[in-house]
């Protein structure tokens, strides 16, 4: 694999056997587009990166960002996964007093989405598995996946749906297997609050404050399955792909809306000024 | 560290930066015991781990019974931590479908709990923060373990207290920082159902296998913060340190009863005949 490893701001050639990030995912990640050696959106990820360190009690190393500059010189269009963990030492549930956080950057080939997903829209799914409400860990990137691997396995089991909707234990829409999620309705862009469970995509982020900025009428809140069905337009996002509208859900079908394409506009426009 | 790692049966001498253990906690672990290199509740403690690979679709490997007694020969008392992750590779949620496992053993001295936890009892505190219900994640040992790393930096931050109360965010109680508990009341042993959150020890189990051979009288339910205040005796476990009696939470005091004596009694057996 093409990456680098740091513990402090000293390089090492391997992850440690009791690294926490192992031991427990005791640490976070993010995963950056990267057009032509330059990383998209980069303040937002560097943004919920520190957010992220903040809430575990981690330190947050401004050397990371020299160490991602020089890891992006000479490249050109993909994916660059930062990785951050509490380091290594101990056996037990509390962190050592003088643990040093493990960084990893890796690079990656674009994944092989269809252009037609961003065109043309996908059929979307719906997960059975419900997201945990956990206010403490909720919004962060942090490293316990494991509800996110279980229902990447559902997703893969509803065939011709690239994305599915994920709803929490209390029957609320959260956002997709891996990726955020708007509806438009009566023009208004409205996408559901994560201070309970899921995860702050940036990309979500960065359409909020675009959002706040041109004025557009945007609301942060709780939305239902009917709230979906009964949406104008929707759409899934993420930093890595940009915008999914949805053509098909169950028996109700949509074009991509006016709202949509003006979102996938901006976003082309953030993609290609990186 | 004293350690040995497997990708499926061939020794590796590092876990890649790409282990799906470290991206996503994709994997499980169990902390067993060792008493003149024999490792105690090993029954217990295969069955658990072959239920969290059951569940999270992982491979059980027989290999990993031999690498275990290979690993064990020659040693004496302490702690052997078996880890299982679903192997390296690729880039998101999806497992690749040609994933190996990685077997991680490694080998540490056990913790220098004080012996009068065990002959006098604890004080006992109680955690602000609630486990998050995941039902589909519940019971086994995964390696999804925020939760627990910041339950054991508010134990901390409990001074004298050993170890902790903690609640679901249903307001159950569930288990303590990094042990189960169970209550006696009326002469039946009463501990937390886990079916919603929380980790199934081994020793929880044993005792509870334990108690139906001796015909005990042994409950699985609900257990609320006034059953703990009202209990005759009650006690934390686990296959590390063997049980706790609790001598004091908040205002009220007990002492050691009878019930926890004879469980304590057998732990001891287990132990010496491991």
């Amino acid at each position: 694999m093409d990456c680098r490893i740091w513990q402090g701001s000293r390089r090492i050639d391997s992850v440690r056997a009791d690294d926490r990030g192992l031991a427990y995912g005791d640490g976070l990640f993010e995963t950056v587009r990267v057009v032509a050696g330059r990383p998209v959106l980069m303040e937002w990820h560097w943004a919920r990166l520190s957010a992220g360190c903040q809430r575990l009690g981690l330190p947050d190393l401004l050397f990371w960002r020299d160490a991602l500059d020089d890891f992006l010189a000479g490249r050109g269009d993909g994916i660059v996964k930062l990785l951050v963990t509490r380091g290594g030492g101990g056996r037990g549930y509390l962190p050592p007093f003088d643990a040093e956080p493990v960084f990893i950057l890796s690079w990656h080939a674009l994944p092989d989405f269809p252009l037609r997903n961003s065109e043309e829209g996908i059929a979307v799914g719906l997960c059975q598995l419900e997201l945990a409400v956990q206010p403490a860990l909720a919004g962060i990137k942090h490293l316990n996946r494991l509800e996110q691997v279980l229902l990447r396995r559902e997703l893969v089991a509803q065939p011709g749906c690239a994305e599915a909707v994920v709803c929490d234990s209390e029957g609320r829409v959260v956002e997709g297997v891996f990726s955020n999620l708007f509806l438009v309705r009566d023009g208004v862009l409205i996408t559901p609050d994560l201070a309970r469970c899921g995860v702050r995509g940036v990309l979500r982020d960065a359409l909020l404050d675009a959002a706040a900025e041109l004025g557009l009428p945007a609301h942060v809140g709780t939305v239902s399955l009917a709230d979906c069905g009964a949406a104008d337009e929707w759409f899934f996002c993420n930093s890595v792909y940009g915008i999914w509208p949805v053509r098909r859900w169950g028996e109700r079908a949509w074009l991509p809306g006016p709202m949509t394409r003006q979102c996938q506009a901006m976003i082309a426009a953030w993609f290609h000024s990186a």
